[in-house]
This record gives structure tokens, sequence and C-alpha cells, in this order.
């Protein structure tokens, strides 16, 4: 008997199962800092305590992605040591807000499991939620993976396939975002004039810069996420393996892509949800990442003056400017250097 | 219309304007963990909250280069995203302490215009001011920079060329400084027996180590400071650019060539002006950076005894010894090596 | 005359002398950050402070390793800036827990010194204690490296070489850990069901996961910790060098072997004591590092019934999984792939 941890397969998931995720961890200003350092990212209210204050937060409070990246990593160990794809996200949620010295957990349930026709892998869907150190729930999220069997022989769970909802309604949104002070949104401090209403749908916004990643750079970040996946970490195996080289995790190139759609959403203050998300294709080290933003939808959120929701498509490319918008050709196949279309409602003042 | 930013051309810059510029950023210990880690710096004021407070400090201040580095951050998307080049800097003095908790923010002034010959390109002068929370003053320098136009037939505005000081005066010196308590001044924590009336006008010093730079790591620091000029983060477009790849940001440089000095000056705690500096060559990632210094003035503060001023001029080079302290040939011509020739105030205990 | 550091050589070691080290270093919790995001560690204790208050910490400590490397760094300049090669550490034994906040300082004794029959080297033993603000010990350990003369013709001291105890004594362990409330030791939460009596002496653990390490990684890291060493930064020397490249800090392997060895290990959250180490090869960045770990001993601690102690031989190797537990051959040479063979006292919940 080994004391070692190899990863649950295809076949050790039930369906109604809980999974309490190892390691809480405290996040801190230093976290913020290489968060900072890594992606680049200016939004105002993550950055500046006094900026936070003046609209109504106790203080700045954490990156969202850092949160999701945070509670994510807690899962890798338990839910996809042995995946084969990521497949999809849903039903996204950040509802509370996470500031330095917050300590996140992650539990996840098991919500269905369905057994490929080939008999070697499956779909296994977990809901995970993410809490801080006083239980209250700050992230909710649905994903789903495939799954390595560990015995190709073991016998088909009976399949069930959970309902997930295709996008966040706007009374669902909003809950880890204070009411703001507007008089004290300074728009020169936050790097843009444009608010909810100026935006249209329909809108393209090219985000213009590109962003070159480095082994080193990524590397930082998923350990910094306390991620294991083995894909991003080993290039001894993985250069045996079927990219011949580490894979950078998937989250990085969301980092990315939102630092990078300051330039033209820089009053896009918080992610309120992140309805779904398709990496298409990998990301190595030494490629360079641009990005470009969808306006989808525009929504009032019940109740609230304040703030506006606007649902935004932002795709990443690879090596490719964004300017002429690159996503789908005439049969809908990704144009070759989208590498993520992603699909989230971001809040901004009104 | 677009929403996206692409920064001020030439025609953009009017004399007498004020540019208040994003994103406000609070410096945290992770910073100022993330500044150690990048450039190794020693110097025990800022290393050690017991040792600061020893000698009069209220905690360790955050490193003089790295409020620099903040605040310069700020100013890149409003000036220099379209600069051909940094040409200069001049009067730059450190007004105020910083410590981990303070937000920065920045706000420059159009203070020169000067279109070339050439009727592409103009120099433009601007005044940067850094504040506090409380809107102390922290920082003031001078900069000029080369900027495209952005069409070529606009007219040339009328030639506006400031006055800047070709040094800071002693008496201009040490308001970021407090009165130091010199018998808790321990010379083995701090690295060195010398003080500044060891030091003698014309004295150089090797500062012997070199540092060998990453990609990740100029990467790393540049995007810590939120400065987001594309020369250094794209190999995309740079490896078809000018130098075939991404260029080192000239404050990484410098802070490199502070840090390495440590060796020589370890208890020249404050920079308390830079008087100018020029970045005589690139530095690219693989490069290895070594320095040495000159002290070129010795003052006393008016009104101080606890503390005098060494000017000093530190050069760096790369993949070069400065054992034999490289500079110019015989027509003055900077040694092919040198790639920072910097002209700054430091203070020391007395 | 110079103001430079060159460092000493083996004729500049005197038995009895004391040696004040600089710089003191506050550590904080971007420091922390930092740690985890360069080596992925795990501990539950040491990752959050939920987790350390529920089971008797005032809040998360210092890893264990990070304050080793702290400490360590600080002795470079005065002891090993010449050395030829680190022989060994003995006797290391974590006396007090390090909290951010925490300001770190240095002192060595010299107890040692014997020249080489060469008359061109000697080994120098030093035992150096690490202490906090408050002047409490937090580390002690002696090192002996081999060091550079001067000048050959310099007369040999007279030997002396100390004793050093080949391994520590349980009774000697455990002064850096408060009594834990293990009613509140979630294992969920630490990341595994097995605890010191599940342990068996002789039992092997492989611990699956590979960490490829990158130039930039190493040189963050050890700057990070303040150490100075030329092999680790320098390209342009070490490219002309016994390797051709630069060196990893022997001090970053150990970290990832003990990061690496959560899997398997993960309640062994506070390293009590390091009875020895050797750096069986040298690692480079661009290679993999994997590690196995054997329980050599298993102790309990007198006059408590909350923790046990299980010493541990930790081995990294490079490019080459650990599933077969490489080590020695049949004449007791090390396989070619192991880099680092660590000899310690882990503590455990019972």
């Amino acid at each position: 008997m080994t004391k070692t941890t190899h990863g649950r397969f295809f076949e050790d998931f039930t369906v109604g199962e809980t999974i309490v995720h190892a390691t809480p961890r405290t996040v801190t200003a230093g976290d913020v800092a290489l968060y900072t350092a890594l992606y680049g990212s200016r939004f105002a209210v993550q950055s500046s305590d006094a900026f936070a204050r003046a609209v109504g937060y106790p203080h700045a409070p954490v990156d969202d992605l850092l949160v999701f990246h945070i509670v994510f990593g807690k899962t890798v160990a338990d839910i996809s040591l042995n995946a084969v794809a990521n497949l999809g996200y849903a039903g996204c949620r950040f509802l509370h807000a996470v500031y330095p010295g917050d300590t996140l957990s992650a539990v996840s349930e098991v919500i269905g499991v369905k057994e490929n026709s080939n008999g070697r892998t499956g779909v296994v869907y977990v809901r995970t939620q993410g809490f801080n150190q006083n239980g209250t729930e700050v992230l909710d999220y649905v994903r789903w993976v495939m799954v390595r069997k560990r015995d190709e022989s073991a016998p088909a769970p009976a399949p069930h396939v959970p309902e997930v909802p295709s996008a966040l309604a706007p009374d669902t949104l909003g809950d880890a975002a204070p009411y703001l002070s507007l008089d004290h949104w300074n728009r020169h401090l936050a790097g843009s004039p444009y608010l909810w209403s100026d935006y249209a749908v329909g809108e393209r916004i090219d985000h213009v810069d590109g962003m070159t990643v480095e082994e080193a750079e990524h590397q930082i970040a998923t350990r910094l996420f306390q991620n294991t996946a083995k894909v991003h970490f080993n290039q001894h195996t993985e250069g045996q393996g079927r990219f011949g080289r580490r894979l950078i995790y998937g989250g990085h190139v969301i980092s990315l892509a939102r630092a990078l759609s300051f330039n033209g959403l820089a009053n896009a203050f918080h992610i309120a949800a992140i309805n779904g998300g398709r990496h298409v294709a990998p990301l190595f080290a030494g490629e360079t990442v641009y990005a470009w933003s969808e306006v989808v939808d525009r929504a009032e959120l019940p109740g609230r003056d304040d703030v506006g929701a606007l649902r935004l498509r932002t795709v990443a490319t690879k090596d490719r400017s964004c300017a002429d918008f690159p996503l789908v050709d005439a049969d809908n196949r990704y144009d070759p250097a989208v590498i993520l279309d992603l699909d989230y409602w971001a809040l901004m003042p009104r």
C-alpha cells in the first residue's frame, strides 16, 4: 500500500459524493503583488486601497480571477489529475468579495458522470464551491472534464448528465460588489472615460497589446495557485508527450486576456460571472497572447442604479494581432490563431 | 469610434496641460518582496523593519527606485506609448518616504515641446509628480522623450524648451530621510565599515558582481510597475522590429546597478535625487550586467549632522567586467559595453 | 584601498572568531507568496492562517526552509564567496517558529579549520545561529565548506576539526512547534489520512511528480534569500567556467524535494531538524527534479503526546522518475541521476 495519491480515475467518482479539497490558503498582499507582476493588470479597484475605499469597498479586493485560480487549483489533485481534457465551465458566480487575509477552501460535489463509448474514458461533472474562513461562499461553478478509467473493464455507471445554465441571469449578478459611490469614481484614475451606458451591444474592441509568455512565468503562476497538474511543470515527461513541451494552464490565458482588456474596458471593474469558456487551442511558452472583446449583451441589475452588467465575449489569440477580430471562418471553424473563447458578465459604473 | 487607447502623439501635447494618470497603486509587502527577488538588493534600511526603526524610521521604507518605477510606469500609457526614445531625466527628487500600505498616484504637466526638423517626430518635456494617498508629494522629476507625430502634416507648435537643472543642489536633498540615530547604525548589519567621510571625490569602486537577466525577470518586473510599453513584452512584433527581440526596461538596469553597488556602497542607504541618466545602449535577455561607481562630489546637508551626500556616477556595462572602470575612449565615445551612465545623490551616515 | 568586499579566503578564518552577518531581513507575506510560487508547497499549516490557528499556532508560520535559506543567504558573503564546494551540514535545528513581520539576522562562529594537503584550499567549519528581532534563536546549524587560500604560501593554521553530530536526538526536537490541538487537525484539508503511527521504518514513498526548473526561477529564489554566490547569477563568467552554465543553489533542490514530498507526507507539517545533507550532483536549468523518501526512524518526543517525529531520507533526482527509488549501486556509488541525499526529522500528528 502506498501513501501517495495518484488522483481519481473515472470509476472513482460517484454522483452525489462530496469531496473536501486540500489545501486551505490564506490570500495575502504577496499573492496580489505576484498577480500584478504576472499579468500586469491595472484595474483601479483591485490596484488601490484608496480608490477602492473611495467608491465603497472597505479596501482593495483580491482580483476575481486570482480567487478563481486558487479555488480551481485546489480541485486539481482530486478531480483532474488524470483528466484528458477540461471540457467546459458553466454557472460560475463570484458571490462575495475576497480580501487579503481571507483564507480560501474548496468543496466539490460530483453532479454527473457519463462514460464515453470508447470505454476508456468518461466525463465527470462537478459543482465546486469556494468558501472564506467564515464559511461564506465566495465562488460557485460547474466544470466538466474527461477522465481516464483506471480499469477499462470496470462497468459503466448509470449515465447522469446535469443541466448546466448557458448563461447566468442578470438578477443573479452583483453579490460580490458593494453599492458604489459613483461620485467618487474618478475616471482619470480608472483609466477610461467610458461607462456602462457608453457601450453598445455588438460593439467590438481590439485590446491592441500582445504579451509573450515565458516558461518561468506560467510555472510561477500555476504554482502560486497550488495547481498540481503535471502537464504544466514537467518537461522531462511532456517532452515525450503529445505536444513535446509543457502546456500552459488555461487560466493563465484567461488572466492575460482580462489584463489586456483594460485597454478598452478599464471601468469593467469586476467579473460578476463566467457563463462559459472554451480553451480552443493550447498555448506554449514563447508565444504571444492578444485579445479582443465583443459586447454580447447589456443588462441592468434589479434594484441597483450604481452599476450595470456587460456580457462580454473575449477572444484570445496567439501570435496574431486582433485588429481584425479573428474568430471563425465561414464553416464556423475557429481561426487557427484563436486559443480562448470566453463568455462572462462584467460590472461597470452606470 | 473606438474605446481603445493608442497613446498620445506629438501633436496631442500642449504646454501647460496637466495629465492625471491611471492607475493608483497601493504598494505592499508583496511588492517589496518581489523587488528583492528581482534585484537582490541588500540595503539594511529597506530590508529590515528592526534596523529601520533603530535608526529613526517608523519601519522599513519602500526602496526609492521601486517608488520611481511605479510612478514612472503610470506615465507610460499617456506620455511615451508612441515614443521613439527616452532622451533624458533631470531634477528627480525623492521628497517623502513611502511605506507599505501607501497608495501612489501620478500627475504630469507638459512643460515643453519642440518638433524635430524631420517633421516626423518631436521632443516632449514633462514634469511628473508622484503623490501618496494623503496628497503628499513623494517624487518629482522632469523627463523628455522623442514622440512620433500621428500626422506628419500637422503644423509644428511654437517650440518651448524648458530649463532643466544639471544637478540638484545639496540644500534640496534629504526630505525623505528622517534624522538618523547614528548610535544605532550597526555597520556589521549594514554590511560595510565605510561611512560618508571615508569616501573621497574621484574615488572609483568596482562593484565586482555580474547579474544575468532573463526574459521572465524583466517582464515580471516591468508588469509589477504596471508599465505598459510594448517593446518590453511582445516578441511577436519585436522579433520583426529594430532589434529582433524584446528590449529591457531601462529602469531594470538602474535597479540592477544600484543593487550591485551594495558591494562598496552598503551604507548609501537612500537615493535622495537623480541628477540625470543616460541609457547608452539597450540590454537584452541573456546578457550580464556589471557596474562601477565614481564619487563625483561630496556635500554636507544644511542643518544636518547625521548624514552627508555623495554624488555618484554609476556606470553599468553588459558582458564586460568593470574591474578597469570602462567608460569612454579618447574621442569621448562610450565603451561599447556601457549601457547606463547615471548621476545621482545618495545619503550616507556621517 | 578598495571599499569592495571580495569575501574571506581560508587564511582569514580563525577558530573562535564571531562574524555578524549583513543584512537583517524582515520576512513578510510577500516572501511567503513567492515561496509558494517558486516551489508550489501545499502544507496546510504554512498555507492557511485558519488551519494554523485551529491547531494551535497564533497564525501560519513561515516555511522552515524559507527561514533556513534566508539565514543561510546572509552567511554567503562572509563565509563561502570563495568556496570551492559546500561539503556538509549537521546539527541543524529549528528552534522557534518564525512569522511574517519577524526580522531575521545571523551570526556565525568559526569552530574549525583544516588546510588541505594541496596547500591551495582548506576546510572551514562554522556554527551559524539565526535570530529574530527579539534576540530569540530560531535556527542553529553547523556547516563546512572548502575555501580557497588567497596566498598559497601562507602557513597552515593548527588543524582543528570539531565534532559534529551525525543526527539530532529526539529529545532535542520540537521547540518550534506549539502543542497541537489534534481534534482540529482536519486531514481532508491537510491532504492525507496518514498520521505518524501509519508510517513504518523502512517504508519508501515515491513522490511521483517532477518539476522542471528555469533560470529565472532559481535566480528569483536565490536573490529573494539575498544569497550572493556568483555561480548562480553570472552566465558571462560561468559560461566559461567548470560547467559552462549557472549552477542552481543547492537549497533550491531541497525546497523542491520538500514541496514534492507533500504527495505521501502531507501531514509532515514541520521540519524539526536537518541531520545532514549532501548535494551529490549539480542541477541546471531545464532539468526536472523528482524525489522519493524512506522512513529511516520513528521517535516519540519526550513529554509530548500530540506529535511524533519521522526521520526521513529524501532523495532527489534529475530527469529520472523515482518510481524505483534510485539511490546507490552495488559498489555504493550514487545513481548518476541522484542530486540530493537529505536526512532530516519531520513532525507529524500522532
